[in-house]
């Protein structure tokens, strides 16, 4: 448990607060990481132990720790262990021997060693001068640019939350444990730090499993079918589903740290459990460490640094980790997974610490998720495998693009929606009524029925006005949460296929690596086997996606349409009314 | 007819073009005014005799002429006129004994002294940074500011007119005589002219027909009845109107001088007319001449110095002059004229050459069409005189603020409409396709009805994108229009109620002139009868603009909105089809 970290700031403690005052280039032992809300518990040289910031220590100094820590390292356990020396040789120079996936052969590199969203190759669809990536990991980067007006949920387009907003982060595996109360309330030390970043904390490479003397016999099967679309996973017969409501805010530490509990009700019990974000935080490390080679775990929600008690962000938050929850609930894997399960179904509070500890400890993590897949569908060629590979790297990266052009087209049609667009019905409307009421001074008998109706047909561009801006809330939303969820989901996908394209090289090394006696030709077998069933994984995900895909694209799609249709036939009607007020002559 | 005039600038003849060359400051004689064009005909001090611009020469300087010239003088002629020394002592010291609407004591005088349209206060109505009156007497000074999305009429949005447009001037009484080759295109002059704004040619102020000894026992009657609404005038049983059609080309002088010739046919004769711009010039300065005083004359359409025979602009000019033309016959005085009659029924070219001289020596002009107007109610009372001209100056007045909103609101509009929504519309168009067609590059099978679906979808963003920008033609035109030609109605305005103002002032200094034996006791009481008249005549007049007014909204009120409900309906018709393309799963 003992990990050593370096101090970067000077942090003074507050008083009666469990706090640890500490100074810069000292060295700590982490007691206790699972603090939460942005702190960590550490004990200095001196023996004292109190509360510091995480962000003002240094954890990439890989000072010495042990495996089975906390922290999500790669527990390898009783799996047994190939040795890894023999791709030394084959391995790039700049990494260590860990698979990085946004490097090297990460087919959207581009996109991931110019985070600020240099890919997004779609100029023509950005006209009018929009920036395109102001902040790296923004979901919305391309065109929000801090506009009061720009999209930002339900509610949010005029509030306070718009200058934090641009700050946050939602980077595909980064800026996780933060917690609620990140530190940045705390101190002037803007750099977050993510256990996933450190090198010592990086997924294996692929050759864990793909030369795996002897597979783990747990009770994990993950069978994998061939239904009508090609390789599927395999399907409860009920779908899991869950709500998440009533957000209720509760506090610890003598009512220092304060936080918002969901409920969440899932549909096989029925009995709402609650659950804090840190926990959705905590699933979701979990549901990464565990299934992130073969499935996209989208991350959850932006993290909400400040302001998070107010009531439309609370809303947003909640919205959102419905969204997340849904899809989580539709995937017939990770439902159906033990984490998932005891997530949503536990007990009671020392149900949950059990199921808690159990799920950190599980070793079926990372690339050896693929060793409790059983495709029952003949074996591939790895020729088959790589233009399988090639084809959902493709379609990813051109959803990627599309998804990305939607959200910028968006949210600039956010913007002029409630923002200039109003007030230009409202100008035209005050127009008519201006007009309207000087005619009214006229002292020229039977005018009232002239004013009377372009004082009617001014009221009626005003209401038009009120319905214009909150139109987008109605229709445009849900067209952005659905792509912005997309987005967050497309993000996953360069590190899934990476696991595979590192896979594939790995197998194309073969004949070399037995003709250097570094491997023997039957291993070479097993890797190509063992390739093979990573093909049909990623196939049934590609196929559980693209269901997804369509379902979600029709159903937002028609509500789109569907109140746009309103939208413009209220707006006929009102006119038609304010028309017929007018005589004829 | 020797009228002497100063060059302002060099001008070099052209060889073979009947061009007179002459020098700065060199004096010509003027032997021919009415050549039109911008030109008139001149003799230097050598005796030779040719065309020169007209912009440059210098008539302000009055060097002599006598009255009876070709130029609108105030004939006087066979009435008789009244000593006017009598009120030098009262006469604002500035300008010389004539009347000047524009100054003093004009109601609007902020407006007039102010020609950049200070005088509209709604600034309110004009946010976003709209410059309000860049060119003096632009008719939309406020807004346009060139820009190419600026509403300019129907179809002139984007074309190589912008330029000139904002330096058109359509002051009430100036800009007349330089016809449709104007000097601009010759030289660099940029000053204009006008003879309607030389002291020398000004109108004569109401105490000419006040005090006029005996009025003129011509033909001429201008009856007003009491009609239901108050004073009115008489009005023909058959209302006059005619169509402007037909435009066509036409050459002069050995093809150099170019113009355009408009078809007009009255419904009484149905027999066409052709008539140059240049004509309907002559009958706006005969019409201005004779009724100015008491029924405001609009200016004609906007004169185009360059470009004229693109077909959108000759389009326009008379899409406005057919709408000038159709209110000058709704006029029961003006439509009944002979000047407008001869205009209109013209013969052949005889007829009409003896038609204009005749209306050219009219001598019934300026405030002494007073002389023939007949009112059969009681004589007014001063005060009450000055209480109605009070109160259809104030009303005329707020109408030209709440007109000249809608204009600024309706150019903002027409931007709106024309530029960016359409982009914005196109661009979710496109946005839906490109998505489209990636999820058509899935390989993923069952996919084509949702394809299909958002390709119509986008499409369909795509034909309302095209709706849109179409739109403001179809129904923001007319309302611009008809608030546009209120506008200039509304500038005459001032110069009306100006000549009914300066009358009222002459009658309150009638005790003192009487005690000063500068008039009789007669005199004071022709005074109170003859202005009583002018208030009825006033009456009328506004009785005759409210009428007109109550339709002219009604009818473009009920334009605007049966064409937006059409726009509205047709959307939400289009939106409901490509809704019903996506399948409920």
């Amino acid at each position: 448990m003992a990990q050593k970290v370096q101090v970067l700031y000077d942090f003074a403690a507050e008083a009666g607060n469990n706090e640890l005052t500490v100074k810069e280039g000292e060295t700590l032992t982490v007691t206790n990481q699972s603090i939460g809300g942005g702190w960590i518990e550490a004990q200095n040289s001196r023996g004292e132990v109190g509360l510091v910031p995480e962000d003002y220590i240094e954890f990439s100094k890989q000072l010495p720790s042990f495996p089975g820590a906390a922290a999500p390292t790669p527990s390898v356990g009783h799996v047994a262990t190939p040795d890894l020396s023999i791709f030394d040789s084959f391995a790039p120079a700049a990494a260590p021997a860990q698979y990085q996936a946004s490097n090297g052969n990460d087919p959207w590199s581009v996109w991931n060693t110019d985070p600020s969203g240099g890919s997004n190759n779609n100029s023509a669809s950005n006209p009018e001068g929009t920036q395109t990536g102001k902040s790296p990991a923004d979901p919305w980067s391309s065109g929000s640019q801090g506009h009061p007006q720009a999209y930002q949920g339900p509610g949010a387009e005029y509030d306070e939350w718009d200058d934090e907003w641009d700050d946050k982060s939602t980077g595909g595996y980064a800026e996780s444990e933060s917690g609620e109360s990140g530190a940045m309330q705390r101190g002037g030390a803007s750099m977050k730090i993510s256990l996933n970043k450190f090198p010592g904390f990086s997924k294996p490479g692929p050759e864990l499993y793909l030369l795996c003397k002897q597979l783990a016999k747990g009770k994990e099967k993950l069978p994998i079918y061939s239904g009508e679309v090609g390789p599927v996973w395999s399907y409860p017969e009920t779908q899991l589903d869950c709500v998440v409501a009533d957000p209720k805010k509760g506090s610890k530490m003598y009512g220092l740290k304060s936080y918002i509990e969901y409920q969440i009700t899932p549909n096989t019990t029925n009995r709402p459990v609650n659950h804090r974000y840190k926990h959705f935080d905590w699933l979701y490390e979990r549901l990464l460490d565990k299934f992130g080679s073969a499935i996209p775990i989208p991350s959850l929600p932006d993290k909400q640094v400040t302001g998070r008690f107010e009531e439309e962000f609370i809303k947003m938050r909640m919205e959102r980790l419905q969204g997340w929850m849904t899809r989580m609930c539709r995937h017939p894997v990770v439902s159906c997974s033990d984490v998932f399960q005891i997530f949503l179904t536990y007990k009671d509070e020392k149900d949950w610490k059990t199921g808690k500890r159990k799920a950190e400890k599980d070793e079926t993590v990372g690339v050896m998720i693929f060793s409790t897949i059983e495709a029952e569908a003949v074996e591939l060629d790895p020729v088959e495998v790589e233009q399988k590979c090639e084809q959902f790297s493709r379609f990813t990266k051109a959803m990627d693009d599309g998804v990305k052009e939607i959200l910028t087209v968006g949210n600039e049609h956010w913007k002029r929606w409630t923002g200039p667009l109003p007030k230009e019905y409202q100008r035209i409307g005050k127009a008519f009524q201006n007009l309207s009421s000087v005619f009214n001074s006229s002292g020229y008998q039977g005018e009232s029925t002239l004013t009377d109706a372009m004082t009617a047909a001014g009221k009626t561009y005003e209401e038009i006005a009120q319905m214009v801006a909150e139109q987008p809330k109605k229709d445009l939303h849900f067209v952005m949460e659905t792509n912005n969820e997309y987005k967050g989901l497309l993000g996953c996908f360069p590190d899934t296929i990476g696991v595979h394209k590192a896979a594939i090289e790995k197998v194309k090394e073969g004949d070399k690596l037995v003709a250097a006696s570094k491997i023997t030709a039957q291993d070479k077998v097993t890797m190509a086997k063992r390739v093979s069933t990573m093909s049909y994984s990623l196939q049934a995900e590609m196929n559980h996606f693209h269901s997804n895909r369509i379902y979600d694209y029709n159903r937002v799609m028609q509500l789109y349409l569907e109140e746009q249709v309103k939208f413009y036939e209220t707006i006929a009607a009102k006119l038609r009314q304010a028309h017929s007020q007018f005589t004829t002559m």
